[in-house]
């Protein structure tokens, strides 16, 4: 197994009726905080406003109507909770979210809105909780990214980039697990344009940054940071071997220049990104990586996973 | 005197090179909500984050040289202050803000790092101390929207909506004095297309419903409302004929309405649009303007005057 652009092509088409292709903007207000030419892959007006509903869909589009009809279960506190509650209404299928017990109420309400059943666990224990509930109901797990299936779905985003812009310079990307990271790379790399795909990472979890420095998947030890969608301690297995061969480079970000980026990006651009979609924002703010004011720069922002109440907390 | 669209037009060349072409965003997520296909028209992403320097800047790149030298000076604590004060940092030449010494300090501040100089008067008293300084600094006047060539460069807004989407069926203005009502129809209205114009302003200060109704300028009791940008108590004198020959209605908007529709726009469209700029998708919301599902309704979007500390009044 592997993935191909072919994949990717083949996963546009299955998700095509179930997503939005999100705007590709040019923000010129923001080019002279940022230094270069901004633009912006809104994937925050993404149905769920997030990337993740990308890979979902396309995984459980491939499933058996049996395993269709026994329903599916995923561990996630934000995003792909919202997804997988999104595609199971969407295709008439039970869902089960199983989420720490010391997440944000924001979270667990907007999965549940969507009609899926929440399940709550401590927070140690979820992935056990998760496995334990598919075992006994025969639910199918769907992975947040370390899946080939969830990547192609993923690596539309990187389609619908090169056919809005052949010429941008780079596209810097929030990671986690890799999942974004490895398919949108992928779908650049073999798409005839010439543009450097970069990863941002909170520099509290450089869990790609290490990993790719000593050649092999590393598990970092955890620690908080406020971007909380993006807190994986490892590189995906599958994830991670994609993303050597494809990506430019990582950036590791300061909390601080995440929040700043959020605030830039909120007060000048007008636009609502959750601190973990801030990130790549926040590397070129924190000089983390060097542009010029030719060099067109694209930032994919995702996330629904921001309140009021995460505003509130701002002090601008 | 009057207003065509040609002046629109040879506005539009004017002040090309000051300005960005804003985008207009198919946003289906939220169709569900608002009960029809959602359009945003994104002057919130213009140059000082709204529309108030396309006629600003139409305004002043038309003063002889002498008067350029002299310098500019206008009353407002909002959007149109950082309008002029953009204009003039641009131009190389003097600007002055007059702001009410109630205002908002977001917004002084705002406009003060831009450049102009700001000058705090009595809420009541601050006509008189612009016409004052005016007077005696030889500065021009540069009205916020009673004046032609002024509303020629708001009508480009206008323009770019027919340009970028032909077959709109509602265009739904934000209105105070009606300068950007009056020649956004104008520009609508003398196009190819079949779209209808609606202005939307509080129910707090009805002056456009009212006025429309009596057939003739009225002015209305001051009211308090959450629209801080919407608090003209009557229509422009050179305004008003112009929308009663272009426009198609006037909806009123109860506060309550405007408050919830920027709470949608942030949550579900993840855009940040001031309570003033809310008022359209508040109409839809409270049900004064019926839609229906196939109605292609774009909603004008601007104003950078919403901070942090807004946001963090408005309970979710």
């Amino acid at each position: 197994m592997s993935l191909t652009i072919d994949d990717i092509r083949e996963a546009s088409d299955r998700i095509a009726p179930y997503i939005h292709q999100t705007p590709l903007l040019r923000m010129k207000n923001l080019d002279a905080f940022l230094g270069c030419e901004v633009y912006v892959k809104l994937e925050s007006m993404q149905v769920t406003n997030a990337f993740k509903i990308r890979g979902v869909m396309n995984k459980v589009l491939q499933l058996s109507d049996e395993a269709l009809e026994k329903g599916i279960i995923a561990t996630s506190s934000g995003n792909h909770g919202k997804a997988i509650a999104f595609a199971a209404k969407q295709l008439g299928i039970n869902a089960t979210v199983v989420v720490p017990d010391s997440g944000s109420a924001f979270k667990a309400d907007a999965i549940e809105a969507l009609g899926a059943e929440l399940v709550r666990a401590d927070v140690n224990e979820r992935f056990d909780v998760t496995e334990t509930l598919a075992e006994k109901y025969d639910y199918t797990i769907i992975p947040p990214f370390d899946d080939y299936d969830v990547m192609a779905g993923q690596g539309t985003v990187g389609l619908e980039i090169v056919k809005q812009h052949e010429s941008l310079d780079y596209v810097i990307l929030p990671t986690s697990g890799g999942g974004l990271l490895a398919s949108t790379s992928t779908a650049i790399k073999h798409s005839p344009v010439d543009t450097k795909v970069y990863g941002a990472e909170p520099a509290n979890l450089p869990k790609y940054s290490e990993s790719l420095a000593r050649g092999e998947r590393t598990k970092i030890s955890r620690q908080k940071t406020i971007a909380d969608a993006l807190v994986s301690d490892q590189p995906g297995e599958r994830n991670f071997p994609i993303v050597q061969e494809n990506v430019d480079g990582m950036l590791a970000v300061a909390d601080e220049f995440i929040l700043k980026a959020m605030k830039l990006l909120f007060m000048e651009g007008k636009i609502v990104a959750e601190p973990s979609s801030s990130v790549g924002a926040g590397a070129v703010l924190e000089g983390v990586i060097e542009v010029s004011a030719e060099d067109k720069v694209c930032f994919v922002i995702s996330g629904g996973n921001v309140g009021l109440d995460m505003l509130k907390e701002v002090d601008y």
